[in-house]
């Protein structure tokens, strides 16, 4: 995150030509892990420089091959590796119809990062493990980093992002062994939800993809509403539920969700800053809080990152090579 | 979907309204099956007249309270009861900012439909079970025609929906036959995938939240290429995937998806117009071909909507009542 933060210069430049063309809409595109990141984009742009961003269809682009409006829009397209062909295959397009489009990839080399018109690095160094985790983070700062240069804040975050970076170092530790206490429990269990509300939900998506491709548990994410819109039905003894509780506006959602699922006979696991607030919890990972509101997934998601590790660990998998996987995945 | 058909004036005249303001962006909200037709409504627009229409972030507006620019914004706020507090609350301010609003909903004398511009109706009659369905397909109806007027295609439009309208008559029994043959293998089933690709991953997510809320499976809806994005780790023989194939632009990627779920020992289910291209499924339940692409999610969700059915009654459960849910999701 640290190093991230050297390359400011970029990522300064990259946002001015975003100011002039003031975007009526930023289009975010990504799989997996990006995909949670782009959710977290939305967040980061709606509330710094207050635009619209959505994580858009790629396949309405791609395969439907959808005569958009592009002319107005900002195109953020986002691989860890920058080989992911249909994320190739949308920027390639949208940029030929009229599209601004910027690359956010660890790999400045990539086909991505050539045909975008703007390339900004990552700086995460190499990701070895298949599951992206520093990557992700650094996907966070990085989209953080330009929301708050397009609003003209660019100081704040950056000083906010040099703050979180602190806060992880010392935190790492301590959790790693509050979480290993925990993962043990859960070493049987095949189904979780994970909750999260307004831009905790890009954590929820995070965190349960970690669970289903690093320790095997079918682990969906859903927002604390859509909880109680169905889902909630299927709840018992043992499909545990993943609270995501950080002092913020969506915060009463949360916690009114997470009493239905414990009404449900749903274990509870409770991790982010307000993960103390949350009633009958059984397990509670707590985080600092955040030096500012919308950098608040970048804490909230590490007792999630550090507990799929451990519950890896726990069933005897390899968290950094799960079967099936590889690092760079060339599916359509 | 005949009666909904009889309110065509209302919506072309809500269409021309549309059309004049050419909207840089359609945003929908909704919550459950809701959310499931908003899914649906980013293709048919952007397929029909060719606007990017996205499932908006409702915690965005009515949470966080950002500030955003919706002078060039349709809001389409999608509940079948008219009354989900906090998709109310978003049609609220959107309107005050500037957005044009649209209702889409089965109660013509709720809050929704009071506080919006426009309210259009469903036309579905009394929705009586707890787990929406009529009111589903009703709401892609009433998207689709919506979108089709949109594009200057009313008549195509509702001349599909009639043919659609025909062959549900015609196809319901002999499915409903076939499907219960199917259901009954899965009682023990705790887990499962549902996959599909571009529009029918509407589909996807309406098939998994019925079997969540009526079958207490934990079924979570997957794009086909987010499935090898990770999830496909967690497959293994009592994982079973649903694959929607429909003969689209997405098929080949479904095709493919579909195969490294069977490399990973899972059963499959195919449905859709293409269930019968799925190699090694293990159950086939093929719906006729829809008189358009587009039209097509309108009859692959049936035998989802009848396996769930079918699944709750051999559970046991009854599905027009799922436990802990009620007809009026009242949740923030």
């Amino acid at each position: 995150m640290r190093a991230l933060l050297e390359h400011a210069d970029e990522y300064r430049s990259a946002a001015r030509g975003l100011i002039e063309r003031r975007p009526s809409i930023v289009r975010l595109i990504g799989h997996g892990s990006s995909d949670a990141a782009a959710a977290f984009a939305v967040y980061a742009f709606g509330l710094l420089p207050g635009w619209t961003a959505v994580r858009d269809s790629i396949s309405l682009v791609v395969y439907y091959e959808a005569q958009l409006d592009f002319s107005d829009s900002v195109v953020i397209a986002l691989s860890q590796s920058g080989e992911t062909p249909d994320v190739v295959a949308y920027v390639e397009r949208a940029r030929a119809q009229g599209a601004r489009t910027i690359a956010l990839t660890n790999e400045p080399e990539s086909e991505l990062a050539r045909l975008a018109e703007i390339s900004l690095p990552l700086a995460a160094g190499t990701e070895r493990s298949v599951a992206a985790t520093k990557t992700y983070m650094n996907m966070l700062a990085a989209l953080a980093l330009l929301a708050g240069v397009c609003a003209e804040r660019e100081r704040e975050t950056a000083d906010g992002l040099r703050s979180v970076a602190d806060v992880l170092s010392a935190t790492l530790d301590p959790l790693e062994r509050a979480v290993s206490e925990v993962a043990l429990a859960f070493a049987y269990v095949g189904r979780m939800y994970v909750i999260g509300r307004g831009m905790e939900i890009a954590t929820a998506r995070e965190i349960a993809l970690k669970l289903k491709e690093t320790c095997r548990v079918a682990a969906e994410p859903l927002t604390a509403t859509d909880l109680v819109h169905g889902p909630v039905a299927a709840l018992d003894a043992l499909f545990p539920v993943w609270v995501i509780a950080s002092r913020d506006a969506g915060l009463r959602a949360v916690l009114e969700a997470a009493e239905r699922a414990h009404a449900a006979q749903a274990t509870l696991v409770a991790s982010g800053s307000a993960a103390a607030d949350v009633a009958d919890a059984a397990h509670v990972l707590s985080v600092p809080p955040a030096p500012s509101p919308v950098l608040a997934p970048l804490l909230s998601v590490v007792p999630g990152q550090l507990f799929a590790a451990s519950l890896a660990h726990a069933k005897g998998l390899d968290a950094d090579r799960p079967i099936g996987l590889s690092k760079v995945t060339r599916a359509r």
